[in-house]
């Protein structure tokens, strides 16, 4: 197969007040022969230059009215236009562009970047089969600084790690998500009440959180609210990169540490990641 | 001279709700004999791992009022028990955590990390000279779609790039201050209001903007705003590295392209610089 | 399921002569039962902070041998430790430490870093079922100034893409292939007679090269020949991600340029991958 | 000021064997005057575009005889070209490819990036002033597992370090320095010269090592040597960033670890630097 990424941005105006989407596509070909492979010929090949075109012109012709839609578009003009595609999946991914505001007011054209988690989709399609849609946010890092333990694990002569009820947790989140058939949907809605349920399962009610035993139930807690108040989800998965805290020991410093400074631990790195569907 | 970088948390509760500081702390010291470089001779050398532990306890003893107050405790503390000391610098940069919030409603002990600009201070002193403190701002990636263009150049016979009156104007920020004597200043504040100059002066009003017809206007712009709207400031620099963006050639593709979609342009990649201080 | 990272380096003397193997060692496991996820049941999980602690007691017992050794002992250990124990997979990777020579003479104990090409290793396995090992090489840089074209591809209305028949082949290379039944094999030596394949076929003779009419063909060229010459190899998958090289067109600066100055296309970006194996 | 990063390969034939060199140029400019911060007026600056088309117009005419006399070929024209340049720098930095060998036979048009040290320079001048060279070698990441030590350092209450006299010194060298009057330097020459001094500096006889007392004294042992053996050398400057290794303690794992198993410390993380010049 092949894979070609390509950023640009797209501009659009209502009056005087100027809209931005800048995207990263990503799109995956693979053709019905592989005669470029063994062959060297290479008559079906769509160029790589050829599939930033086509993106380009999609991105003018129709704008960006959502990502999903932007991917899904890119699908199908593949699948419709070329018979020797097999298979297409089309990757979008956003720049995190948000209008600039001042005192209140927000700005006609000025923007800022604000990264606090990636949005992303992807359209999929294998030729005579359905177009599957997905989306997810990216590099969300969170914390919280209580209700947050770890006990009762399986322990051998290899254990060392103490057993804590009051530890850190914190974390690179990533969570993808699939969509049933995607009629009508308000895909940017969608995606903003999802990342509200993805703060909410991972804090807990904002006066006094919820106690988190693990790492993999944070991540349960996650899928299973979404799940349950986003019904067009049909599948999620959940990758929570775990940083981890250790409270930095002063005795020989003459000192005690109530959890007041802590070292993030580089190594071991962990990770924990759960996908969960409907029955 | 030797230097060093340390990352920790420090945490602190007032009742049932936490704040959390993580910093990335770097020392920078110059010793009054360079005897160890020259001759082997260790016994005036403070080692990294005895660095790590000052800053470490300074943290647990006074917290971190702010990142420039525990700047100045760490300089402070150099110069009065270590007469072998002949220089300090201290860096600490912040890692933006924000509070997350519930439906507007904030939380008592999760976070959410939102890089839109990197917070960093520095606090520099010489053995018998004064303590200067400096401070800044980061990584912050602004945009403005329309109100830009680059004019009246000069021109020779390596001159390809055309005059254009409407741009875009892209790039990441990097601004940097000096303060005078800092007695009983209000860090935190100062920096908010520096931040809010910075947006202002880059985008201009929210209604209309203003036209920059340079990026070199742009940053003289942004550190006129600084100097005669905070007296603290004394000498501000400002970098902009530039992300150019060029209006995609859609002609042979047959269409025209209004600038509607437009590509970032990786190589020549520019940045331009200015320090200003008061007369 | 659940992955960790750890770093660390393991020193080995033979009288005077010093031994140094550096890796990175990632261990993902799958347990045979969810809970920890949906109760939060902890009772079979392994720490990040034991698995660490076995990896770094594995290597003090028995040393690193070759990569692919190391990765097979660690799957052992969990599979024949821990009966909860779905599923493992160890990924090691090597820190490319060569011993330095000075005039051609080696040296007993000094090492220098050198990343042409990063070597890893898989072993995988889950309960029942038998062990597979992998290997393969990252982050090889390759380029080939002429002897490469692209022609005859598939055109359209989008295409603006021209024929070459004389350009420069550049890409960063992965290859990952897996072994049958691996008794006693000398991973060290065929891992070694693997890079000299991929590069010969690659490059062609060196009195003349080969020609290549697209990154597909050499992909597959890369392929046939491990195939062909290293019997242990069962699959063999390639992904070359390209870098392209625009001819400068310095026709309004008053020059020609017969292929003499070029600039590298960040974007569009490309790769091409595919996975061979034997019939 | 502003500066102009362009990157470019320049190929180059002799006869059907290729030569290649791939570099990254940053010009620096400065003007007489700061009109076009202080007025936005745009008639004396000479934009990035302009820059880039005169770096790849020397290159095609010049070619690239070496990295030194590319800097000192750009520095040359801008000074002699436009009467309003008051300071330039231009700064090279080359991507380390190198010829292809297939059983110890060179390719003629097959090369292989080897990042083991980079090598960078920089012609420097103010109008009226002296044209100044510098060189250097940056990330050349080397190691020596024994030979080194650290004791006799200075103490007090915070003091946890113990001392040492035989841990690994390990770390990742940056060195520049600069010539005198560089009139017919055989700078490629040269310069493979000064990386052998620095090898030999740091690792000392190849059948036994020289112990290092410190980072520092290793710092400066690279730098005599290189002063006492290449006379062209004015100054040098050495930063050295150091990986610390922690022997890991196996107590309460039931193991003794004699310097076997190692890990590496990511903070504090820490740098030693000097600059030395002749009286």
């Amino acid at each position: 197969y092949g894979k070609n990424t390509i950023k640009f941005l797209r501009l659009h105006k209502e009056g005087k007040k100027h809209f931005v989407k800048e995207v990263e596509v990503c799109a995956h070909l693979r053709l019905t022969s592989p005669q470029e492979y063994l062959e060297g010929n290479n008559s079906l090949v769509i160029p790589t230059d050829t599939i930033k075109n086509i993106v380009l012109v999609l991105a003018k012709k129709n704008g960006i009215p959502s990502l999903e839609q932007f991917a899904i578009d890119i699908c199908n003009h593949f699948m419709t236009t070329f018979c020797q595609v097999a298979y297409v999946k089309t990757y979008v991914q956003e720049v995190p562009w948000q209008r600039l505001h001042e005192d209140g007011v927000p700005h006609i054209h000025s923007f800022i970047c604000v990264p606090d988690g990636i949005r992303f989709c992807e359209a999929e399609q294998c030729r005579n089969g359905p177009l599957i849609v997905f989306a997810g946010i990216k590099d969300l890092k969170l914390m919280k600084t209580t209700q947050s333990g770890f006990e009762g694990f399986y322990k051998n002569e290899h254990t060392t790690l103490p057993e804590r009820h009051d530890r850190i947790l914190c974390g690179e989140l990533f969570c993808k998500w699939s969509y049933g058939e995607c009629k009508d949907f308000d895909f940017d809605c969608i995606w903003k009440k999802i990342r509200e349920c993805i703060l909410e399962a991972f804090a807990g009610p904002p006066d006094c959180g919820e106690y988190s035993p693990s790492y993999q139930k944070t991540v349960n807690c996650i899928q299973m609210l979404v799940l349950s108040r986003v019904s067009q989800v049909q599948v999620i998965e959940v990758v929570l990169n775990n940083t981890f805290y250790n409270v930095v020991d002063m005795k020989n410093l003459g000192l005690s540490n109530d959890k007041e400074v802590l070292v993030p631990v580089e190594a071991p790195y962990g990770s924990c990641a759960c996908t969960l569907g409907r029955k």
